[in-house]
């Protein structure tokens, strides 16, 4: 079942590793077969030197139930589904805890589109989610999923594919596990290059020419950059 | 002799290079046979190049003396012998100068619980230990371990499993010396990442709640992540 | 046409990948031969593990038409042609996201010439350009190479090869295309320092007696650093 | 002539690269023969990878002229030569540009000793130099000496095995050519964790009763680290 889909997530959850974006268990990604309503996802915590094409989990998007697998999902199954159900264009989605990604969700700070390597792949700022609140707190999964489409009331989600969850760390998401695998890398990259950049000047600010200039350069019906039918 | 507990003390004590957490001959980790009163532990001053498993060293608990092998202990004997006499559940124990948590140790401060990554293996801030008097300079190893035990007095060293000793450097412990290395990779990444939020927002707090119900996802009787019976 | 250069700039772009300076398809390198009015650059978007030399792609200098090659070549061409045109003495062009020259062009700062290292190699600050207006925006990546041309207007740019595109990122140059990779390198390794130096620092200034002498050191007439007849 | 002593030299010249201490041709290594009064040091601007030990250059301490090899000896020979004359104890001398080091020196400061990893040894803070004043400039690399030889007056060169140059980099030494390699790595990690530590808390100081004791822990008379015999 979902054969090709499980080799993609497999395959995706391996390139973690091999962009040094995460240590031990700590990330997972998932992919999504829309027609069938069937999402493919790691197994909770297990080693990825361990992990086989096969041990990725079937799980129904309307109920959340494993419908093949052995092994238990990823804890954090609940807030994939939220976000498949919720952008309705994306079908991969990322989770890690990524060095400068994580630092800036426990500073409880957006990273800011301050660059064109940004811009190029995320059109506005990477919202910082707002806090939980107590009542949230019994589903906390699911509503991991609330607080990031909260944040997106006024953000296209497909322009803006990643977030940080506040005190937590990013999700990222795109058109297949590997794209939002490459998204994760760029959102640790632009972290990282943030970071060093608001220590040397904190009020640094991009001109917003250059923002509209750079995303659709890349994206948008006038895309010139790359091979012609290629992606980005 | 404990031939078994001593491949595995000395694989872990080469977990600490493969994980980077030392560099030369700046780390060590012990593991105890609690039935037998006895602890095995890395010899001093000897490159991990050249270590063999029947290189490690065979200490009494009661006494501190060697029972077997031909080489010093690790001159950090006596800390390591005084944390298994205080906290009785821990069954390894490391102590490292990994960068990032040796560099809070300089600076004196404890590594602030402010991610769900520390959450979810540190139930607290990783304290700092106050500084070493006159007095206990004499029994330097042994006194060391004495500033640590102090610090544990309010907090539950099996929920918090490390420690910074003040101007020195990170000691951590866990159910056996894997597992305390394991705890050692955590404590530096968590340092790492608050170093980063610190920077870039020295007021950073994290949300209480979010602290009770990530160390609760992964330890104590209600836990649900990973594979059933798998340990955390 | 070209096999030799299509294979020098073949390798610096390979070489890219070797130093550090890139990820995915974040950087370029071209090549010219100004005889022929004929410059060679790395295609678009292609990753650097697929490329082979033969698909290098051949620009004419005065008219920026590709005369060979069945790709598309990089995006950043209308720039490496402006600076081929107003820097007559360079011979190899190089642009890089690498991660602590980009964090200062999006800091908007120069890379202060506060080291040897830096003197060694670059004899002024590593300018940050001006803003680009609106009107310039149409021709980006034309007008990109005049905010350059704009910043070196009172500095030699074969004694300082490197700029900073504001809120963009590094470009470099040099005598071939393998020493403007050079030149990219030490770019990125003199913007890490200066940013560690400024964070201990931020009024720290450079002795200008040194400066001279460490550029004069490895060039012009007497220069004694290597062995003789080597070029630096 | 001097065989041995060129492998040793060559020996702890690769190992700049293997510990990650200089990139391009960017470090020097030099040993001595006392008795002979000679010193083999790296010829200057040769690459690492093209290296053999039959390049090593062997050069007369009382004159600095070259009595064997077809090499420029590297440029900071006349460095070298008055460390040698002026600390008699010492066999080796390194000079890198190792990052954190480096960016220290760039800043004027000193490397503060403020935890036990530079106490174990370095017994001192590490000092930097005075600026360089005008009429020292003709003979720079000779004058580069003398600024370290006034840094230790009232400081053990022997105690305390390294400098800053201001706003160049790092010299170190030791009892062999290995040695002075080894203080060079140490040098750079405590200059990597100082930083760290001085962003975390610009006013952390070390309890002086430490430092006595963790340099005494592993020199001097009554030292217990290692195994019997066995240097540090």
């Amino acid at each position: 079942m979902l054969e090709e889909l499980k080799e993609k997530v497999f395959q995706a959850n391996l390139d973690l590793v091999k962009q040094n974006l995460v240590i031990f268990t700590w990330g997972n990604v998932s992919g999504i077969d829309r027609e069938k309503g069937l999402m493919v996802i790691k197994p909770s915590g297990v080693s990825y030197d361990d992990m086989k094409a096969e041990d990725m989990v079937v799980v129904e998007l309307a109920t959340g139930k494993v419908v093949e697998g052995t092994m238990n999902p990823s804890s954090d199954t609940p807030t994939h589904i939220e976000l498949y159900k919720a952008f309705p264009n994306i079908s991969g989605v990322v989770h890690t805890h990524s060095t400068y990604a994580t630092a800036f969700a426990q500073a409880g700070l957006s990273i800011p589109n301050i660059g064109t390597t940004h811009a190029d792949y995320f059109y506005k700022d990477i919202p910082c989610t707002r806090d939980m609140v107590e009542s949230e707190m019994a589903e906390y999964e699911k509503e991991t999923g609330t607080v990031i489409i909260d944040a997106f009331k006024d953000i296209n989600p497909d322009h803006t594919p990643g977030v940080l969850v506040k005190c937590h760390g990013p999700f990222s998401w795109g058109t297949s596990p590997a794209n939002a695998v490459y998204n994760a890398k760029v959102m640790e990259q632009c972290a990282k290059m943030a970071f060093v950049s608001l220590t040397l000047n904190p009020d640094t600010k991009m001109n917003p020419l250059l923002i509209e200039k750079h995303y659709l350069r890349k994206h948008g019906p006038n895309a010139y950059y790359g091979q012609p039918g290629q992606k980005h």
